[in-house]
């Protein structure tokens, strides 16, 4: 028996089968349909792989780290051998350190901890909340927010000129999503990152949106750190990766402190503590492992490996085409964009509808197609504002348990309606989101 | 379709069963025998009752508190249930919270991020490191470490003499173990909670290796705080509790930034950024919920709640009297305790072995008879410390890759092993276990 053993029992399949395809779910007129998932910015589905790793691993899953006998020996190496496929999968320098937090949102704050004193950092108006928010909550660490740009060059010369014109010249960091998770349009991480180091600084990519559909290779795109999420990755059982520069996070303080992150701890005479911190990952990563979520992720990384991401990149424009020419037919249909109609884009598109509440829109494609969206403003509030065109200011819930539908400001309606969609998607499904929005705009 | 009926496939079966029961590890002399996991201390099997909800909910997994979809509002709905399901397995009072962690670790450093400023912490050094560290980590706070009581009735005169003590007698937070992840001696946890509230203090109780074994209920026990681990608890997928008072809570800042925890921002005129955070648990659960990990939590509450704890109280107590009486006729062995003979205990037993490296038996006792147990610190070394005498400070690792057998230092062996167990646990592998040190030892 062996960690890869443990895996041989699982079934051939398509590398990009999902689960869930045959759910049926009950409309409002009467009747069921096969649930249309349209919502994999928010949370993809689990690949059926993904699913059968963690079913065979399932009976010998063991402590990390921590304990003696056989089952923990093979968890300890099906965890380790995780964090090696991850960093195969980033195209991790040799120096890089991956570290298995428990979300996108987890890492950055993670980063964010870890900055050195009087860190400035620059990160556009543009981004999701959990690349937007960490940096303040830092303390003696400033932000500068840039606003929206309107072409990929000009958020290279914006940045560039923001960081050449930072007083002092100290320690920065750039953080920047990879793909929009409000527009799907891809950013210029590459020369993103070119301008931040020209300038001394550094830069993480918010790789959420981008690492489900294409290939996100650290040192190629020589960007100093990446973030993700295994639940956008097809792998949603709880953990998310940081993986980058190692020096910085060394020097940190141990971002949770417990078990695992200490080394050795011993009273002192004077009635205190000492403790010494590892230098490693485990540095960050106190607690017990989350051992399913990390092989969860790594499995995920091999499927998509083993299909290929020209096979995935290729099918996904293809499902983009179609939902935009379907959409470019329904004249009430604005869809959008900051960078335009060339931009590159991933599967993930939002739009409004003239006369309609984005949350009613939404709420009708569910109950009368079958079809999963999301409405409201994303955890991107600034964004979705500027491409709306400066609406006012509201009440606007962001992934809460209180959140409705889109939220009313004195009449006028703030928010959108965001479709996405990825491995496993059938034609049918965005064909059938596209009919739906003709049919309830007529 | 419902909640309900999503669960409602899994085939009838004993409430205790777990994973991996039907597991083969060969043996360092030829062939194989069946796994005898007797490390639940560190991570326990998954029950199969966890394994066959979260099996059964997979496909029908979406976004939570994000979408429109009806998987969405399923998830939704599936994750606010296990909220209400583990505040009602832990007895929590009408306004106290529950929010969902990552682990245990995660908790107690949420709570240490939450204490007004200026409070002064008490802890024994008894405590695991996850509840030993983390306060010292947070700005402004002073921790008052208690030498290691010898019976409950000093735990408690120890914990009132500090309190009274204090200077100046400001908030207060008492932390204290339910049950020795060393020793699995039960601590006076509502003689402690008494002694604290008379002082003015707050306590929160790390219930990790309690609420695997015993029923916890927060009001009666008087308890501000609770902190459990979903892996420790037969439901391994990444998430843990911290459940109580929201008032400290909801006056703290946000534990992650991001998106979930804000409620609205908004760029100001003068280029920065304002942000509204919610005040419910959400506000400190920014990024996608765990909802696999809930849900398997509040699977873990309901089949130990249709089990009936005194089942399970009453099994593991004869387990732990199975072991005791065995390990009580090797005179080789000494079993480590703070309370003596008459303390009160959960299935987590050390002990070390005359003329034995504890890494030497643990690593005998897997090769050689399949058992898999823990050696060396356990994360909680102050308490190993004391309970070997004073042992000298050593390089021991805790819980890491690099982490070996025992340390030994200037030619004197540190360290113990451990067994533990739970639910699932037959007859055969304790007995096996002591069979196999009595052979060992002979």
């Amino acid at each position: 028996m062996s960690v890869s053993t443990v895996a041989a029992d699982r079934p051939l399949c398509d590398e990009l089968n999902v689960l869930g395809r045959d759910v049926q779910v009950p409309l409002a007129a009467g009747g069921e349909i096969g649930y249309a998932a349209l919502d994999y910015a928010a949370s993809a589905p689990a690949l059926q792989r993904v699913w059968d790793d963690v079913a065979a691993y399932a009976p010998y899953y063991g402590s990390v780290h921590r304990g003696a006998g056989y089952l923990s020996q093979l968890s300890t190496d099906l965890f380790e051998n995780a964090r090696a496929t991850v960093a195969d999968f980033l195209g991790c320098r040799d120096d890089d350190q991956v570290i298995f937090t428990r979300s996108t949102t987890d890492s950055l704050n993670l980063l964010a901890a870890a900055l050195p004193e009087a860190t400035r950092v620059f990160v556009f108006e543009t981004e999701h909340h959990a690349a937007l928010l960490p940096w303040e909550q830092r303390d003696g660490v400033d932000v500068t927010y840039l606003d929206a740009p309107r072409t990929p060059r000009q958020a290279v010369d914006t940045l560039e000129k923001a960081l050449a014109a930072r007083d002092p010249y100290g320690p920065a960091l750039v953080c920047v999503t990879g793909a929009s998770n409000v527009t799907g349009e891809i950013w210029p991480v590459k020369e993103l990152a070119a301008a931040a180091h020209a300038h001394g600084a550094r830069i993480v990519l918010d790789a959420a949106q981008l690492v489900p559909h294409q290939p996100v290779h650290l040192a190629a795109l020589d960007v100093d750190w990446v973030a993700f999420s295994g639940h956008k990755l097809y792998a949603p059982f709880g953990s998310g990766v940081l993986a980058g520069r190692a020096d910085w996070l060394q020097a940190a303080d141990p971002y949770l402190a417990g078990g695992g992150a200490s080394r050795t701890v011993a009273r002192r005479p004077d009635g205190g503590v000492d403790v010494a911190w590892h230098t490693t990952a485990a540095r960050h990563e106190a607690g017990s492992p989350n051992v399913i979520g990390a092989y969860a992720i790594a499995s995920a990384c091999r499927a998509l490996t083993d299909a290929g991401f020209d096979t995935v990149v290729a099918r996904e424009q293809e499902l983009i085409a179609r939902v935009r020419t379907g959409l470019a037919e329904i004249p009430e249909v604005r869809v959008l964009s900051l960078f335009g109609d060339d931009a590159h884009r991933v599967g993930v598109l939002s739009f409004v509808v003239d006369g309609w509440d984005s949350g009613d829109l939404a709420g009708a494609l569910s109950a009368r197609y079958g079809i999963g969206v999301r409405d409201g403003l994303f955890c991107a509030h600034p964004l979705v504002r500027a491409l709306l065109g400066g609406a006012p200011d509201s009440p606007a819930e962001c992934g809460s348990p209180a959140a409705g539908g889109s939220p009313a400001v004195g009449g006028s309606v703030l928010g959108a309606v965001r479709v996405s969609f990825g491995a496993g998607t059938p034609d049918e499904h965005v064909d059938r989101f596209v009919r739906a929005v003709r049919e309830l705009v007529a």
